[in-house]
């Protein structure tokens, strides 16, 4: 935009002297590290979808598809390859609880892996549906922090509401990660 | 999303009133620090219309007149509250070229003190008009950063050009200060 | 600063050149918005003695006593001044599991709302000790996450573990604040 | 920390053999986006460093090697990468005043553009040496400001000093990059 506008700019100084950016058309060129609201919506949502295709990679093409799926979406929307991942994801048990490394996520995702004894694989569980209902946003520069309610709905149509936060990281190439992912089932009241 | 499962809410609890945020209409609550291109607009403009009134004031009320108002304008417009300015007027000189404190700045806009002997008052030149053209705009959390001319406009019609460097940052109370001002005459080009 | 300093480079400057910053004395004034990870783990134990304090002030000074050190506790250390706050305490149930507002989070502290029925006042159990067992931190400008086991002590020396996240927001004037605070007990892994 | 509950779970797990990163030696992992004073100076120097080596270039391959290291001294230490940069070079004039292209601060450094025909190349004047006297530092997350002089002393000893203001990002590689630039000759005070 600025390069057309100089080369406008020389051209029209062959004849005439014009002041300023005056000549400028189009807005001002804008550069924003911020996250916004809808970006935060979708990399919820986003993070749903890639559960149930995980899930379904798994149905249709066994482990190995499911986990190089899980695989891509660990690395694609999480922020492991910035640093460690604040994740308590909903099903661990101490002393493995917190997987600050991808491959405690992805063990988590997917099991398999003998580092992780206890992991099933929360992604192949077969869910079908996943809901948020946010309950409060915070939103700070670059990361933005989510509280609320997922609801996952299996094949069978069986519910499982979990309290979840997120905090989501827009790094350097727009793209959103998780760098704070705390899942829980609800106290029992009891 | 939060309406609906309030609605859900209150069928499953009956008729039983409920008080607190779970009957809470509306959207999320949504907490956001980040600064706005638009709230960047506005507040240069302010500043612009800051600096005529400084002017306005001198000519109505004297010099008390129209220092009273420069504090005001230094007060809520510039981060002074929060630590150093860096803040580089148009027509100082070594070795007083920064203006890193309040005083230094007053002293800039309305001069008047002994400690700045070469400062005649910016603003009491009688600025009729401020006129604000961005080179380009950049957003960073709080903070966004502006480039681009200032151009005065006198009471007699006179226009002064000026290139500007500013950062805004949105305080906890929403309030938008300069934290960097950085002021030059174009360079003469010889 | 500046003004000494360049008073007496003036003088200085008056017999002999001088180079560089050789004559600045003091530091350069430095602005810092940015939360450090050691006001994090200040602001951590503080969390922890205040919860500690209340308890200390229920058997002391009873139900007034204890409901006013919470409600300075939750005005200082919270952010519920800026806005809403992400709230996952360990022992809330639907539909009131999330508490955004200061109402909310008071009730879950000492009870005694009943607006909020099932509160029974977290922090008149008696705890004694709170250590705090981190397994990452993330920090980002102003605001610092962290994730971890925080086990509370009785009076009976009955230990109880909970899965841990917090946000703290350095604010404005230097006071660190939870802005989001996702409590859990561990899954039970059946 | 994490030490000592591993010390303490090994106990409780009697003599199961751990894996993963439950085994984990050493202190709490941290991430953090927080740019530092230090990086910023080192930032200030590298970027005088990188000037005289332009011109040290210059003097040793000629045009075509001093152009090929301003090229990768832009696309280090600048942000074009990221966006606009908000670069006033301290000798340009309207309406090419601003470059906030990497093609514009190219043509400033190392000049052979006809789309920049006033420009003759800042970084091919021969400077020798670069001295940084800050008068204030700005620390905000991942921006930094700055503001101070700067002192080129050419090859026959003659010193320029400008009026100058920085911001420096710090990206997701933790690679300092220049934002804003505003550089100006002072006001010559009459």
């Amino acid at each position: 935009m600025i390069l057309k506008q100089l080369a406008r700019t020389t051209v029209l100084l062959g004849s005439i002297a014009l002041a300023g950016n005056a000549l400028a058309k189009g807005p001002t060129p804008v550069y924003s590290a911020n996250i916004t609201e809808s970006e935060v919506l979708a990399a919820q949502k986003g993070w749903g979808d890639a559960l149930i295709q995980i899930g379904n990679d798994y149905t249709s093409g066994g482990y190995v598809k499911a986990k190089a799926t899980a695989t891509s979406v660990l690395e694609a929307a999480y922020g492991y390859n910035m640093g460690p991942v604040l994740f308590k994801p909903t099903l661990t048990v101490a002393p493995q609880t917190f997987r600050v490394t991808k491959e405690g996520a992805l063990a988590y995702f997917v099991g398999g892996d003998s580092n992780y004894p206890k992991d099933t694989g929360f992604a192949l569980k077969g869910w079908k549906k996943v809901e948020i209902e946010n309950a409060a946003i915070h939103i700070n520069g670059d990361v933005a922090s989510t509280l609320g309610h997922v609801i996952f709905t299996d094949k069978d149509g069986k519910k499982t509401t979990v309290d979840k936060t997120w905090a989501f990281k827009k790094d350097d190439m727009g793209k959103i990660r998780i760098v704070v992912h705390h899942s829980s089932l609800p106290f029992s009241g009891s």
